[in-house]
Formats: C-alpha cells, sequence, structure tokens
C-alpha cells in the first residue's frame, strides 16, 4: 500500500513566505504567474500520483536486468511507457533554455515538480535529474556547434545524459583518474573503465550521452590534469560508439535505477571546455546537482511521512494514558494518541518542513542570482548559494534518512515488511548520503573552500542576511520565542566559526575534524530561520494551518534544537581524542 | 567479501573485568573454568567462522520460499546441511539444563556464542534462539510429563520452537487476542491465525513445537484472559497437527529467517501452567529474549566495524591534511588517516564496548541470580536484571543500528552495494528495533513498571551499586577524568528520575513523553560505569591493549557523552509541545 497525496498547499505557501513575486517579476520567469502555477501544480500532482506511484514497488523488486551478451539493461516493466508518457506531456527540461526547447520556467518551481518527482519514483526521476547535469555543464562550456547538435534533444528528454567521474580507484579523490583521451581529427578518442554511472545503460531513449571525465595525453598529473568531454552511444551520424556498459552494481535500494560499468575502448568523444580544466567546468553544475540530492531528503521524508501518518490514524493498539482519550466504542486508541507516537511523528514534520523551506529559498536564490537585473543584488545571492549548498546537500540527506527510519519505526513490524514500502524508501533515500560528493565532503567543502574564500566573504554575507532578519523583528513581541533561540544558535554558529578559523589556520586536521558537526550546527542555525520566517508568515493569519504552524515550529525549537548542545561540545574538543590512536589500535 | 574475526580478546578481557571467577565459583557452573572456557571461545570462533558465515550472503540473496500447495517452507541452499553439523557438534543447548541433555553452562559463556552466531549469520541464528525461550516457558511452568516428553528434543535442538503471539489486530497490544482454545480430554482445540512467527515452518528439524497465547471459553476480556499452550507440528504419536504455514512475510532483511502467517484450525495443544495466566509465564523468558535481542546489536555492530576498519585500511583517497602522514610511496592515502573516518569508527568502537560489557554484566547477574547461595545476593542481582533488561534491549539495538549505518557510511558508494554485506547487516539489524517489544515498549516498561515498583526499590539498588563503585575508587586520581562524568551523568539521570517520578503521578502521558529519552540517558549513565569498570581494570597494565581501551574511553567521555545534554533538555521539557496538536494538524 502506498500513501501519498502531494502537498500542494505546503508549496503555495512557500512560494508566499520567500516572495514568489519576486522571482515572477524576473523578466524570463514572468510567463509563470501565479495562476499558471497553480494550475501546473495540480496536474503535475496528478501525474506524479497516477503515473510515477504506481510503478513504484514494480520497480524495486523487479529491479533491472542486464545482457551480457549485448551490453543492454532492461528497465523494469512500464518504465519505458512511462518515459514515454512524459516525452509527450512535456515532463522534461520545465527549467532548461527555451532556445533549446526548455520551459525557462524558474528553478523555484523546478525543485517543486522534482520534489514530488522523487516523491512517488525516485529510482525513475534520477533519469532526468542526470540529464539535467550535462545540459547545464554542455550549456556553460560546449562550442555552439555541440550544444546546437545535442542540447535540443537533452532537453526535450528524447536522449539522456550520464556523469561519468568515478574510476574503480577513485571516488572521492578525482585527481586519480586514468581514463585516456587521445586526439584524433576534431575528436578524440577514449579509453577507460567508469564506474556507479547511472542510468549509464537502458531501454528508455533511443540515445544516451555520456560526460566524460579523462586525460589528454600531455595533462599534468592530479586534478589539475582533467579535461571534459562528451561521449554518445550514437555519435550525430548514427554511428554506434564503443562505449558499453560492462555490468551492474547490485545495490542496497535504487533497484529500478541502473548504476553501471562503463567500458570505453577508443569511443569517440568532443571536448567540452578548455583542456586540462574540466573540474571546474564540473563544478559549474554541481550547485544545482546537490541542491537536487538535498530535496531527496525531503521527498522521502514526505511520503513516508504521510504512510506513518496514515497508518497512526488508523491502526489502534492499547489505551490511551490520559483517559479522556479513550475511545469507549473500541478495545484499544489510535495510536496518534500515544505521545512517543506523536514525538516521532514531529520529529520528523518539524524538521522537514523547514528543510524544504531550505531547499526552495536557496532555488529562490538561484533564480535571482541567475535574473535580478541588479548586479550586487545577483551576487549577494550567488554568494549564499555558494556557501548553503554543501550544507542542504549533507543535512537534508542526513536528515532525511533519520525521518524515513523514524517513519518505519512507527509502523512497528508493519514498517520492517514490504507491504507499506516504507523500507524501500529508506533503502532508496539511502545512497544520498553517500553519492554526488559524501556527506563528509560536503562538510570539508564548506570548512575547507567556502568558509575560506576571500577572507570569509560568503559566511559574512550570510551573517549580514540574518541579523537584517532579526533587526527588523527585533520589537515584535510575538516573534520573541522564536527569535531568541534563532539568536542564541546564530552566535554558537559564529563562535564556532571564529574558532575554526583560527585552529585551522594552525592545523588543518582540526578543520576535518569538527567539519561534519560544524556543517551540522549551521544546518540548525538555518533551520531555525527558515522557521522564523515561516512563522513570520503566520503569525496574526487567520486559519487553522497557520496555527499548526505555529505550534511544529515551537516543537522544533523545544524538542529539536537542543540537538546543537551535542555538537557545540563535540566542536570545542576538536581532533584531539580521534587522532590519539594509531593505527594499529583501532 | 565478509570479514570477521571473533573478537576473543575482547571476550577474555570482559571475564577479567567482570570476575568470571565469582561465576566459576557457582556450584552448577564449576567444570566451566577458563582453561575450557579458553578452548571453548577458540573451537566456537572457527566453527561460526567457516561454518556460519560462509552462508550468510546467499541466505540473503536467495532468501526462503513457500510452497502454498503443502504449506512447507524451504530454507536457503547449505541451511539445512548446517542445522545438522549443529547437532552433531552439540552446539544448540550450551546454557540449558543438563537434565535434559543441555550443557548448563553460565549465560556468560552463552553471550559470547550467541553473538558470534549472530554476528556471523543472524538469520540461522534466530532459530535456537526462538527454541530457547520456548525451553525456558516449558521449564519454568509446564507440567513433569511435558517437560519430560518435550524438552530433550528441543534442547538438543533436534526440534525446534517458535512464539506465538502477535495476531493481525494487535501486536504491542496482547491484550486483543483472539485465538481460541476449545478444551478436549486432557488437551485442547485451538483455533486462529497468528503473524510474524519466526521460522514457524521450515526445513531443518522434524519436529516444530509453537508457544501459543490463546483465550479459553471462559477467560476474562483482556490481557488477564489469556492462557498459554504448546501446540507440537507432530504431536507425540505422530500425527500431523492443523498448524500451518499460510504464507511468509516478504521484508527489508533477514531474508533467510522465515516469518510466517500460522493458521490453526482445532489443532491439538496442550495447556502449559495456570489458565489465563499466560502473559506471567511468557514474562519469565522475556529477560533472556531481550537480552539476546539487544546483543543482536553488539553483533552486527562488531561485524560492521571490522568491515569498515578493513576497508580503511585498504582504501587510498585524497592526502592526508597533516603532510606528515603522507605516504610518500603513493599517490593516496588510506582513508584512516583522515579524521573524519577515525571519528566515524571511534563512534562505533567507543560505545559498542561498552555495549557488549553491559550485556556480559547483565548476563553475570542472571547467573548469580540464579545461582547464588546467599539469597540476598540473589535478589540484588535480580533487582538490577529487571531494571536493566528493557535498556539493553532498546538502546543496544537503537546504537547498533546507528553504528552498521555509520559502518556503511564509510565505505562510501561500497558500502550500498551488495558486495562487502554492510547494508544486509544494516537490513538484518533493523528488525531488532522492533521485535520482542518496540524499542518505546521498552522505554514504557522501565518508566511504567520497573521504576514505580516498591516505591523504586529497583533504581535504588541500582543507584546504590554505582555509589558503592564510586566510593571505592574516588582516591584513585588516575580514575578522576573518568569517575568525574560518570558522577555527573549519573546526578543528571538522579534529577531526571526524582521529576520523573513527580510529574508522572500527576499525569501519565508526561512518563510516556518521555520514556525514551529517559531510558537513554539511563544507558548514558551505564556506559558511562561500563568504561570505568573497564579503565579500572586496565589502569596500570602492561600492554598496547589496555592503553588503547584507555584513549578510547577518553573519546567516549569527550565525544559520545555530550548527547546526554540534548537528552536532558527534552526531558525537562515534557509533554507539552507535542501534546498540543489537535489529530488533524498533523
Amino acid at each position: 500500500m502506498q500513501i501519498y497525496k502531494a502537498p500542494i498547499r505546503e508549496y503555495e505557501f512557500l512560494l508566499d513566505v520567500f516572495g514568489y513575486d519576486e522571482v515572477m517579476a524576473l523578466e524570463p520567469y514572468e510567463a509563470y504567474d501565479r495562476e499558471v502555477v497553480s494550475d501546473m501544480l495540480e496536474q503535475g500532482a496528478n501525474f506524479f500520483t497516477n503515473e510515477f506511484l504506481p510503478l513504484n514497488k514494480v520497480g524495486d523488486q523487479e529491479g533491472v536486468t542486464y545482457d551480457p551478451k549485448t551490453y543492454e539493461v532492461k528497465t523494469p516493466t512500464g518504465f519505458k511507457e512511462l518515459y514515454q508518457k512524459c516525452l509527450e506531456q512535456q515532463m522534461f527540461g520545465l527549467v532548461q533554455n527555451p532556445e533549446y526547447g526548455g520551459g525557462g520556467a524558474p528553478e523555484m518551481l523546478g525543485v517543486i515538480f522534482s520534489e514530488m518527482g522523487t516523491s512517488t519514483n525516485k529510482s525513475f526521476s534520477m533519469c532526468p535529474g542526470l540529464t539535467r547535469g550535462l545540459i547545464e555543464s554542455l550549456e556553460a562550456h560546449g562550442t555552439q556547434e555541440l550544444k546546437d547538435a545535442y542540447l535540443p534533444k537533452l532537453v526535450t528528454g528524447e536522449w539522456t545524459g550520464t556523469m561519468c567521474l568515478t574510476e574503480p580507484q577513485c571516488g572521492t579523490d578525482l585527481g586519480l583518474i586514468k581514463t585516456k583521451a587521445v586526439p584524433e581529427g576534431d575528436h578524440y578518442l577514449l579509453t577507460g573503465t567508469k564506474i556507479w554511472i547511472t542510468f549509464g545503460e537502458h531501454d528508455m531513449a533511443e540515445n544516451i550521452v555520456h560526460l566524460v571525465l579523462a586525460r589528454l595525453p600531455d595533462a599534468p598529473e592530479g586534478i589539475k590534469g582533467i579535461s571534459l568531454f562528451i561521449v554518445p552511444k550514437f555519435t550525430l551520424d548514427g554511428e554506434r560508439n564503443p562505449v558499453n556498459c560492462g555490468g551492474l552494481e547490485h545495490k542496497m535500494g535504487i533497484h529500478a535505477s541502473p548504476t553501471c560499468v562503463i567500458n570505453m575502448e577508443n569511443a569517440k568523444g568532443w571536448l567540452v571546455g578548455t583542456p586540462h580544466k574540466g573540474m571546474r567546468a564540473m563544478f559549474t553544475m554541481m550547485n544545482n546537482e546537490r541542491l537536487g540530492v538535498g530535496l531527496e531528503g525531503v521527498s522521502l521524508g514526505e511520503i513516508s511521512y504521510q504512510t506513518a501518518l496514515s497508518y497512526a490514524k488508523d491502526r489502534r493498539q492499547m489505551r490511551s494514558l490520559d483517559p479522556a482519550k479513550q475511545d469507549p466504542n473500541a478495545k484499544a486508541d489510535c495510536i496518534l494518541v500515544h505521545p512517543d507516537i506523536r514525538r516521532q511523528l514531529l520529529n520528523i514534520k518539524s524538521t522537514n518542513e523547514p528543510m524544504r523551506a531550505f531547499a526552495y529559498w536557496v532555488a529562490q536564490m538561484i533564480d535571482i542570482s541567475r535574473h535580478h537585473p541588479d548586479e550586487s543584488k545577483r551576487e549577494g545571492c550567488d554568494k549564499l548559494v555558494q556557501l548553503l549548498t554543501p550544507i542542504v546537500k549533507s543535512y537534508l540527506t542526513e536528515r532525511g534518512c533519520q525521518n524515513t527510519d523514524s517513519a518505519m519505526q512507527i509502523l512497528g513490524g508493519s514498517g520492517y515488511t514490504q507491504d507499506w514500502c516504507i523500507e524501500q524508501y529508506f533503502r532508496d533515500l539511502r545512497i544520498a548520503m553517500i553519492y554526488e560528493g559524501t556527506n563528509h565532503i560536503q562538510a570539508l567543502d564548506l570548512v575547507g573552500r567556502k568558509l575560506p574564500r576571500n577572507g570569509g566573504e560568503l559566511y559574512m554575507a550570510f551573517n549580514e542576511h540574518l541579523s537584517q532578519f532579526i533587526r527588523e523583528n527585533k520589537e515584535d513581541e510575538a516573534m520573541k520565542e522564536f527569535l531568541e533561540p534563532l539568536k542564541a544558535t546564530s552566535k554558537k554558529l559564529m563562535n564556532a566559526t571564529m574558532n575554526l578559523g583560527a585552529k585551522a589556520m594552525e592545523d588543518r586536521e582540526e578543520a576535518g575534524a569538527v567539519a561534519s558537526n560544524y556543517l551540522n550546527l549551521f544546518a540548525f542555525t538555518i533551520m531555525s530561520y527558515m522557521w522564523c520566517r515561516m512563522v513570520k508568515h503566520s503569525l496574526g493569519q487567520e486559519g487553522k494551518y497557520f496555527k499548526t504552524k505555529i505550534k511544529t515550529a515551537r516543537y522544533f525549537f523545544n524538542n529539536v534544537l537542543p540537538e546543537v548542545e551535542t555538537l557545540v561540545a563535540r566542536i570545542d574538543i576538536g581532533k584531539k581524542y580521534m587522532m590519539d590512536l594509531e593505527d594499529d589500535e583501532f
């Protein structure tokens, strides 16, 4: 049994909270007014619920299959047909460039559609997600010729894309890449093996275009000698390129998403961007990809919460501890009456809502950073996006896994069986803490790259943004109970940031040792800020919906936020006791 | 690839720390001297590593199969043969009564064998685990005739046993049981459906004996009208009893352990114990079962840790942040050099070791409570066992799941694939937070039954035990850095216990709301105490092993223990914000 109803009320609420009007006012987005958006959301919700969701469980159970004779990969029953339906309904390319057939919609809408797609079928949704990364790299760094040849088919989804980074000897450490690219005429011949290639081979589209990191013959060693190429399964003149699937990984989850070994033997490839500058070109599309992965935590947290809530309202076990709440017409009460069930539900609800807000806020800033007429506004938003991206990716996936796990616990034994699919949601989500840069790599990106940049200008921009909000609201008595803990948390973050900066200058291991906990402290500051934004919008409004928001915020500030005490203590301790053991003492 | 080496050095260490000599001195255990024990551990370790471990992954991948025509269940390749080998080697019944063919060994040895069995093959090990529950119930409450007829074959393992409690409408709330038992001659005819019956049907043994909760015709309503029966698959005269498997659950993990629907239609059963007093009889074997389930967290935490450590010593990615630690002969360093990898490993190591100590300490107290010549000593230990059992079950499974999850994260993408089996360990372990009473039910048992008993005598016994240890060691300067945080934590526990007692008298929902966090605070007190016991034993001893123990303890007290700050804050808040939402606000 799968339970899902698209949380459109939440989406509309967040468009209000963050001021979608500001996005709509940007020149390229004018067509997407609120009425258009409402229609789109409703239609999208219907499509995802009716078409994506029914294939979710079958995808998990059948999985993908590989034929070693033909190197072909077969997707589960119905996936090919669903992909065709998506093409017909123009479900892909919503946020892409209209020049190449995209919808030109703001990211702020894109994330909503991503969320619904991932909630209802994560494995399937990964395919267009990856294609998007290719599109953005190509658009930013490809020649006009390559763009004209590939983008129209990629944007509509007729062709799909992959990201070929990892090799057996290197995942996190891409400096160790060995795949070679040798020039031949206007193109290159690529030879090497790539692993973990999502949708590296499948039967849903007529062509697959791989974005490949490789080394030119004269490349310097390490990370500064990597170039970027596209390697299509079929070249533009229809020739089958020797880029083949060599096998599939067998994984904990996302069974319907093929994770391929990709072998290239003198496969034709075309250079994207400048020789040896491939890593930089890759990073241009990382922000969106990482936002997308963070959003997976919200998506599966959402459907898991809905499932657990539905179960809790239906399942009757034990009596309420408060005699007044006991149902006289039954022998037991619905488990929603029990404090611990409510505690677990509220742990999910009170974190998933600000996590969604966080993702949407970042999406809004991406829109502004791209299209605002005022350059300083564009730059200001871009700084925040740079700073916050590793936090979105890491925190939302980590908490999302916890939330999905809590939802499973609410169902007891039923959560552990395949009947309610919660165990699948957990298995499908668990990879999000690992791929697209493990969560600790995100933490190192935050403390090692983002914080020190230009003397800390990114953090200062964040702090100024936050201080401004606090100043603007400090006279509001009703905001006080929420603003105070936000101020206290941001002060803890400020102290930790200063100490970290001082320590890390002397000893980089200190930064590495506390990075993960520091990232989470930062995330709690943002979660508190998100709640304040949502509360601010809800205060004084009529209707239960807004009152619930305020109650949920109170739960967050009183019951969830105390986690920062532990984080602060751990950051204070630093590396001392973890570096104390010799290798053979572990 | 499966990595496992039985941690025999740890077992020997704990036998020293807790004073196995005291157990060995108890009359029935005299044969199990240290030399005998060392031989047994070595032989056991070989058997588990060579026979259990190779079938672990195949069990997960093949799973069990059900034939709806014959109602038969087939276990995975090799399981039947392994079971025969265990019978031949007399692997079952180690701690059982020698009168019925058992080994008569102390629980303190039993837990070591349980740990090794579960580490190497959890699914398989569940079968003898369940049989043991049946044996204990029968031994405590059965007539001599039933005991003589069933126990010899159950103790040796020729026959296996089940526990038939749950029905579709009731898991946690057994008062709702509907299965009927109607008297007929010297026996009863049972009719009803049971679910979640572990090894309810299989092909490894020639007979299966079900322990069934059911209602007599004149039974009072609810929990006080439940009686206990045994219902064998084949009766003693060889007749096939109509107790059949109606299907299998499809689960997240433990795929090689059949979870059966069991249908009885006038199946012959024999009463165990007094009519309507079945629940009380069930509880007599709950302590051991719950200790066994808690131990599952240690077992899979252990094998996951070993796997992650082995990977971390082999896998090379990135450079050490400390130039002095960079390996000049390679392009990248082993990931064990990175602070965050050490942090994650130490989070596991510094909790799994005191968790194991906790389980072994409880096992020792079970031995003493049964066989010590001094009645007050027996009673004192029994009180502690009663109090600590829900904590062992809940905390060890919760932390064990976290630890297994952390180990998976250390392996990155490799942890998510089936190659290293860590994802299987997580899936296999996850049920332990749910079965044998969900973890929150354990917390309610602690705050609702154990704490209030006889004016708090169980908690007072614990507190006196702890205070005595603190008094005895307060002059020891080297112990100070460990004893101080133990004292501070136990004081927080004392405050929380007093406040809880006061609040819960007025409002039982307050107790329900904080029970889970309170249980964890209690657990941290015990973990701190376990570390102090281990440190006390290690101080002043020669050898790296003991120095490592002290370093690991320091990590625990400084980096893990700060979690109590969060728990205390949550306990202080109480039910307020979680009961504030109306049902339709979730």
